[in-house]
């Protein structure tokens, strides 16, 4: 490990264009990243079976109320699904609040809940005391896992497996998107998700398109090398993006990364911003787009310095750094009966590769180890 | 207001002790903590009723779930709701995503559910939408508010009244505890509460000791006259406890402060840590005292600089800055039972005090107006 970071900060890091080969010394979490198409393709694959018999399941025992529980970037996850869920079956979904469980254990009325515990190692003791207390308590529980020995999935009732491979950066990049990927097609089994279900097998190219923003993302950061502190905004499904995202910078970076959704960041931290401050902002077309724009101005008027991660012409333009994404079109253009299209419902998972292509070469371009942030270790264990 | 801020920026703005009267030069904000003890009493005194009504309206329903809506300090306030309401009731609780149903509008199935909108001035357009979305699905739906004839009020079925009085400085304080009071006035009406009920009446008193850390904090703030940025530190009940406070620090001080549950902070924030940074700790007794303790030996071994906001010994003295809080048991010593105290359900009142008065004495102390924050307006029209 030592060895890498002293390369990494030696020699100058190319970018390079993804299908070129990965060397030995190129950074785990490089390489991650570039792994996702093939990974979320393997996790949507392997898992249509189980999410059908998980929706089964909610159907039989009326489902009333989801729970999701997960740490850092598993929370991000479900987050996601948070959104996801709840906008397209109804059912009202919460994120669990852990130490409930594991400091002040109280009885819980689950027997209507469906309890889904997020942990890409299957050993954060706390989630896995979320789920065997959900389970005795009479929920019907998930495990959203990349291994399928875990004890995680050992206390769930059925487990959805990212199939990711082994993640050897600390920095979860790949196990995020097939975690959103597969809470995605649980959202589609579920009554109201139907009209997601025949898009996903197109969401590995859609994180193909994303890959392309390498390139642009590893010659944009050099001017971050001494930004100590920056704000992430996203809205709506982009809100775990955001936080996703500033979860990176702080890890591999150090950068004190603050997440806000663009609506909470007018209600107060909207203070802090003073000229130079670095903004970056996900402005997706869709229904967040108009909110965004008029967010970019303000910022702008401020002197802020907006990295802008889009598709559409006019938040690129306003940029001080624009990423942009060139992403299949899911849906037809027209909107159908007013419905949101599944284009934004995906979005998350496209959207986060510059935000992961933004960690790792700004790591590298300070001259750390994007895959060992000190003071880290892969697995966390937290009660 | 911009000759209050040349004043306060002039003369040294001296601690006084609780009692002392304010000179018409006193900051709003600083008048606001102070009103809190007698605004918490009047908010407890007025709403009995109303909440046993809620009450019985949510048994009549059979509530499967509560969401929570509220946004900024709002939010922070739905955050110990729905820790205090989960825990004592067994009902799972959300919050709510507003932009699902401002923006992204889908039919949600909320017959069984207990919908609650926080708004201070009652006018927030995207919490006022989430309510009457709620109650044209079918929820009982909640409003509190410092406003009765507010829009939210009137769109809500019940509204527990703040009575906090006209507040004036756009940092929000004595509307955010008395927020948090009416939530534990409902938590403890509702079944699995009933414990708590006797002591809410000793609410003003505990937050009368708490205004005694005034002259610590005064005194403390200087040496932070500098900092850029920090990181807030709580879990379970005072989770919502360091949100608040960074919200805080952030809009009146303009600091960038990054708060995490502590448990979360370890799932990699914890890499941001360096010799000399901030970190705001809130170490309560009880039972996440051993994990504050625990934190903050690892936090020294890495040269942080950390406050520390508590009641007992052991932590205090691993502090560089320490708050020590004198707070009147209000449970016997021993556990009965193993049920959690009491004290640990109610601190988050009194462990934001010393929060607050950070905020407003640092930013006197930089000589910013804390009750004018740049870019802010009182009530901010979100949709």
């Amino acid at each position: 490990m030592q060895a890498m970071k002293s390369e990494s900060s030696r020699t100058p890091h190319l970018p390079r264009t993804p299908h070129t080969p990965h060397t030995p010394h190129t950074p785990h979490m490089l390489r991650e990243i570039h792994e996702q198409p093939d990974a979320l393709q393997r996790a949507l694959e392997m898992n249509g079976v189980v999410a059908q018999r998980i929706a089964a399941a909610v159907a039989r025992r009326g489902v009333q109320v989801i729970v999701l529980a997960g740490r850092g970037t598993s929370d991000h996850a479900a987050l996601y699904g948070q959104y996801l869920l709840q906008h397209l079956t109804g059912i009202p979904v919460a994120l669990a609040t852990p130490s409930l469980y594991t400091l002040f254990g109280a009885p819980f009325q689950l027997q209507r809940a469906l309890v889904i515990g997020i942990s890409q190692s299957g050993e954060s003791p706390d989630i896995v005391e979320v789920i065997a207390q959900s389970r005795a308590a009479g929920a019907l529980t998930v495990a959203v896992t990349n291994r399928q020995d875990s004890p995680l999935a050992n206390a769930a009732d059925e487990t959805l497996f990212c199939a990711a491979g082994a993640e050897l950066s600390v920095a979860a990049t790949k196990t995020y998107t097939t975690t959103c990927a597969l809470l995605a097609l649980l959202a589609a089994s579920l009554p109201g998700g139907e009209r997601l279900l025949p898009h996903l097998p197109r969401l590995p190219a859609l994180m193909r398109a994303a890959l392309a923003t390498e390139e642009t993302v590893a010659g944009a950061v050099v001017r971050y090398v001494h930004a100590r502190d920056c704000i992430v905004l996203g809205r709506g499904f982009q809100y775990s993006t955001a936080r996703e995202t500033a979860l990176k910078l702080a890890e591999t970076c150090y950068v004190i990364a603050m997440p806000f959704s663009s609506a909470d960041f007018r209600h107060g931290p909207a203070a802090l911003v003073e000229r130079g401050l670095p903004v970056i902002l996900f402005a997706p077309p869709g229904r967040t787009a108009p909110d965004s724009l008029a967010l970019l101005g303000w910022l702008r008027e401020r002197g802020a310095d907006c990295t802008v991660i889009g598709e559409e012409r006019h938040p690129l333009e306003q940029a001080t750094t624009a990423i942009a994404l060139d992403l299949p079109r899911l849906s037809e253009d027209t909107e159908r009966g007013g419905e949101v299209q599944v284009d934004e419902l995906l979005a998350p998972l496209p959207y986060i590769v510059p935000g992961q292509f933004f960690a790792v070469y700004l790591a590298l371009a300070k001259g750390l180890n994007p895959d060992q942030p000190r003071g880290l270790t892969k697995v966390t264990h937290t009660r």
